[in-house]
């Protein structure tokens, strides 16, 4: 178990997966810290490429590393110190394959997924993740406007449910050729009142922008206009998107239907 | 309104008030950004002791700053840069007096508000005050243990709503004392369906804590346990607390009541 340490080259790749293009070259992405990193050495959804850890932490997870002992690369505190992407580095980062989640079009045709149209805060998005794993929900969606999913704030902020929620890339169009008749149902300003409306058990559920809210070419395509009310009398201008976007999966999945 | 830009003593003290202590100390807080700085121009609830802008900001809003002459600061954009706690600086940014909401017992006890027992996260504290500002809760309360509601995160991301919601550092004991009858309902792991209870108009929410939930002291003192039940064979371990927030409070005001 005692592998070398971080060559130059080692550490130059690692540093430039910070960045969108080497990780869309590479095909690979950052999973930083204990517990996250714990989670997916177990799950194995995703191929891991290298594992950096401290020596102690190696020392301490030896069970699971076990078929992972030629990716092992045990490090000083100050070399991780060089790689990570905290404030204050963890015990442990891994270099992980991307995944491409496969789209069943029945399952999204019977199921409640999301289409996130042009999220671009990553800690929104690692949130979302978390809500539709929280609520089963089949596929996340976005837009190629989207924030890429394998961004190390998006990591970070989803926490394990990356291993569980397919997260794909795909234009509402595409997903409308699949599932002609599903309801896609989104918020805007003068939509009905979400607590009040019959809602579908299957449907597509649009999330907007975080400033501009859902765009005209989504708008046109909802069969479904709603709004979560703002209190009489409030002045708030918005919600932030993952909170409305946990109220709407709450609504969708636990209301009592009437019809 | 060529004011002098910043002397060193200015610089200095603007700087310290990134800390909790000073803003203690000085009973200042820091509001950064056009269009937050804008509404708390407007709004005129808090004090303001100093505007400190760019020229072409403080041009362009000559009515704004008109009761304000004599507390603008024209900086340049190094001298912004230095000062600002934004990796991209604003135009402009304000010194702000922290304010001491008063607590009216009457509405507590008719109204419906958040206890907060441990918030630590910044971004969810103000992404709770934007909850509480949407859905026209009456009172926040933060225990001793949150973080700081002046801390810059915090009124960066509860934007304007920091001027509408009441924000109050109380212990739970205290407002017992206040309103005994009042319903205090939380989220634990074992409590009963939020979606499926009768829930009552007037109550205290209790938010539990990022990563340890409810606490133990807190915990005895809840009326009413409840949860956000996760999807059956779902693998999420939680919710971020904001979006459970978010939930809790969307089925207290919007649910239709069967009772």
């Amino acid at each position: 178990m005692n592998a070398p340490g971080l060559s130059k080259n080692k550490l130059k790749y690692l540093r430039a997966l910070r960045q969108k293009k080497y990780r869309q070259k590479y095909d690979k992405f950052i999973v930083e810290g204990d517990k996250i990193a714990r989670e997916f050495l177990l799950q194995q959804r995703y191929g891991i490429e290298w594992i950096i850890a401290l020596p102690h932490w190696v020392e301490t997870h030896q069970k699971l590393l076990q078929v992972h002992f030629n990716k092992i690369l045990t490090v000083s505190e100050a070399e991780l110190q060089q790689i990570s992407l905290l404030h204050t580095p963890n015990q442990v980062l891994l270099v992980a394959d991307r995944f491409s989640w496969s789209l069943d079009p029945e399952r999204l045709g019977r199921g409640l997924s999301l289409y996130l149209d042009g999220i671009r805060d990553p800690g929104n998005l690692g949130t979302i993740i978390r809500i539709a794993d929280w609520f089963g929900l089949d596929y996340i969606f976005c837009s190629p406007d989207c924030v890429e999913e394998y961004m190390p704030k998006v990591v970070q902020s989803a926490m394990g449910a990356l291993l569980r929620v397919p997260v794909l890339q795909r234009e509402l169009a595409e997903l409308r050729a699949l599932q002609p008749h599903l309801p896609i149902c989104g918020t805007v300003l003068d939509g009905d009142n979400v607590f009040e409306q019959p809602l579908p058990k299957a449907a597509l559920l649009v999330v907007g922008n975080e400033s501009r809210g859902v765009s005209a070419a989504v708008r046109e395509q909802l069969t479904q206009r709603l709004r979560i009310p703002a209190h009489l009398g409030g002045g708030a201008e918005s919600l932030n998107a993952a909170v409305a976007t946990g109220i709407f999966c709450a609504q969708f999945r636990h209301r009592p239907r009437t019809q």
